[in-house]
């Protein structure tokens, strides 16, 4: 064995023994060729081994990278813009507005950029991403060596990048011819939900989607009043109306999934259709808490992901699994419940399970010989880390700051929190720029 | 005015104009003189100033010190311990167990020390904590150079350091004694709870209080069976118990208040006493949500506080801020509101209006000439923190990890992120020598 990259004195989570402690086994190797991770074991077992480049990871835990299954990056432009408001004022009074006047094909590329640099600075290494210009999202990502699933919005009014509806599936499949083959970037379809896209659209898109073998992703049962909103309905909730449109198969994934019934999951466990739930942009917009304790029970893939910042406002997957294990337990109404889903569970839907979710389960999610070297080390040796009696990731006392070192597709893109696959600096300065002029824009709106 | 320590190009969250954008203003100076934060202004007023030590805080935002509430600081030792269960469970069987086991006056000791960097570390330039051997505690917090309101413990039954608990009053009327006009930490009586005390225990407990002209803190109203549990009550709710014995007052802070009727909110309006929400606390251990926004429209003094580690699993309370702003908004179960309590009104919780919660509204709270410099500096310039157009603090958007220089008492207790007022690596060395203690113990228990 002849690495490229050898990562020594690791620490991982030993395999759960089941009597509740669960310890740190320290001091193994983990070796990486290429885009893979070529071997892991204790550190005897590599002492023969010459690496090209040896990072020694000292008091750092390696885990799969994390795997963000909802985003919106280009709007880190917005973040903070328009904080604690409805879901329809905020979208349509806010957002909508905004991204009318300011998303452009730089603003898309520069501010998915810096959503790139927050993401790997915070662990994930995957990121499912569904906007307009999507083009320039992919060239950001690609640029910034974050592996992305990439989705071009399609919607039925003039959309950044589509002035004419009419032309938007076309634009959407000119999009995937594109990036068909990357190997960081998966192209896809995202229609932006069941009220703000006809019968028509909806069904237009899934055609593309499934001809050109993609992931299709939808807003689905965000809010109670979707249902009402949705334009000759099909059926009597949302999943039922994609479900009548025969848009529901394993290629499908439903960000959201607030408000399903009973029928509803039953329908998308019987179709094979994934769930992405975002629990802060969930909370911050009020649209309520998602029935992930009932998804899980019915074995429906389920992702989670941190929607856009303006909504959130961080693309921290850490502080988003804390708040999904611990508002979870809030979620049945009636009973409350402090088990509801266990902090491994959680884990697992940023990793092994959010890689399924995205069709990528064989290629990410784990840290297994085969697999792409998607990689992250966190620094234990903290004051809020230390002692540590817990399980695997400690979800509820680690912070995206703890990352140290990420790995993407066998690629150093931080190290010692310093992103080196960009110059982060220059993508700073260009936001900035952005930034300026959404001010001026307010301040010109305001008089 | 020749200032011990000059803050230069600070930046200061500009008075907000109502037009929904709150600018940052750049290139403030703070002066501190002894404990005391003797000058703020435009750098200009402060060209000809002369300091003994100078610190460029160039692209770092000035904040009060935030307000930590309600702490078992020393339960460090059991972080992760017993995570996914509820309160009675973790309390009996878990919590109260190991408290009996290692609540020793070392541990307390080192615990509380590590607590103290984690919160430092954190934002956190004050702390009210309650626990056994307070002794301890107190000189760890006075040895970190963290301002406190250290509470010692009151409870009806053995205690660490209380084994007999006739001596339960006399021990926390000696402790008082030994703090009382120390700089940094003001004594107070924790009485443990109205479950776990008699009626009898708690009116000495208060006595006590009352007449060293201390605060009297108490967990109150944490859980619905919580009334349930009270021996011999004297109303039927644990606040309606507490005020029948006459403990409520302008000196009691009720810890939690999750489930309050309309009737106890009144009493405690009526009787200012005081309530400190645990939102991830109260969230983990699924006892509720609290009636934030009622409280507050009854002009109930509110402050926000993380709870021990071994509930919340961590003492950020940047990270409390945010999650209480975004759980209020799912309080009402008949009608989710995103407005529910503003982001600025929880920044004021832990600041000033925490302040008020434990008396010191005089002496801190604000970034005022005057007041004692308890101040913090938060790194601006990264990845997700720009751009914002948001209010005072980023409260969504914030980690504790930004925080950069702290400032108590006016003592540079952390600079860079480096704790500088005590040696960390020898407080975690400490630390992990007692997690060995509990990890053998329980290794025992299991076989």
């Amino acid at each position: 064995m002849r690495p490229d990259i050898l990562l020594t004195n690791i620490s991982l989570p030993a395999p759960n023994n089941g009597d509740g402690e669960q310890p740190i086994i320290a001091d193994y190797c983990i070796a990486v060729q290429g885009d893979t991770l070529q071997g892991i074991g204790p550190a005897n077992e590599f002492k023969a081994v010459e690496a090209k480049t040896v990072i020694n990871c000292h008091g750092q835990l390696a885990l799969p990278g994390l795997i963000n299954g909802h985003c919106h990056a280009a709007m880190t432009l917005f973040r903070g813009l328009a904080d604690d408001l409805s879901l329809t004022d905020w979208l349509h009074n806010h957002i909508f507005p905004a991204e009318s006047h300011y998303v452009q094909p730089d603003m898309v590329y520069w501010c998915s950029k810096l959503a790139a640099a927050e993401m790997i600075l915070s662990g994930t290494t995957t990121v499912a991403d569904s906007y307009f210009y999507e083009q320039q999202a992919a060239q950001a990502f690609a640029d910034a060596g974050l592996r992305a699933i990439a989705a071009q919005g399609v919607i039925d009014f003039p959309a950044p990048g589509v002035p004419d509806p009419e032309k938007k599936i076309t634009h959407a499949a000119k999009f995937i011819s594109q990036w068909k083959g990357h190997s960081l970037i998966e192209p896809a379809v995202f229609a932006h939900s069941p009220y703000t896209c006809s019968s028509e659209t909806l069904v237009a898109a899934k055609e593309l989607s499934h001809s050109d073998n993609t992931l299709f992703f939808i807003h689905t049962a965000e809010t109670e009043q979707e249902a009402e909103m949705i334009q000759s309905p099909q059926g009597d909730s949302p999943v039922r109306h994609l479900h009548a449109l025969g848009l529901l198969d394993h290629a499908t994934v439903c960000i959201h999934g607030v408000w399903l019934d009973e029928q509803d999951m039953d329908i998308l466990a019987e179709t094979g259709a994934a769930v992405v739930v975002c629990p802060q942009s969930n909370l911050k917009l009020a649209s309520g808490i998602a029935p992930l304790q009932e998804l899980l029970a019915r074995n429906i893939r389920v992702g989670i992901g941190t929607d856009g910042v303006a909504s959130n406002n961080r693309l921290d997957l850490i502080r988003e699994m804390d708040i999904c294990a611990k508002i979870q337990k809030m979620q049945k109404r009636e009973q409350f419940d402090p088990v509801a889903v266990p902090a491994d569970k959680i884990v697992k839907m940023a990793t092994q399970e959010g890689a399924a979710v995205l069709g990528l389960e064989e290629k990410i999610g784990q840290l297994k010989v085969g697999k792409k070297a998607d990689i992250i080390l966190l620094k234990l040796d903290t004051a809020h880390l230390q002692p540590f009696h817990g399980s695997d990731l400690p979800l509820y006392t680690a912070q995206g700051a703890d990352v140290q070192t990420v790995l993407i597709n066998g690629e150093v893109v931080m190290q010692d929190r310093k992103i080196l696959s960009f110059d982060l600096a220059e993508t700073l300065e260009q936001v900035r720029r952005l930034a300026e002029q959404v001010k001026e824009g307010r301040l010109k709106t305001a008089t």
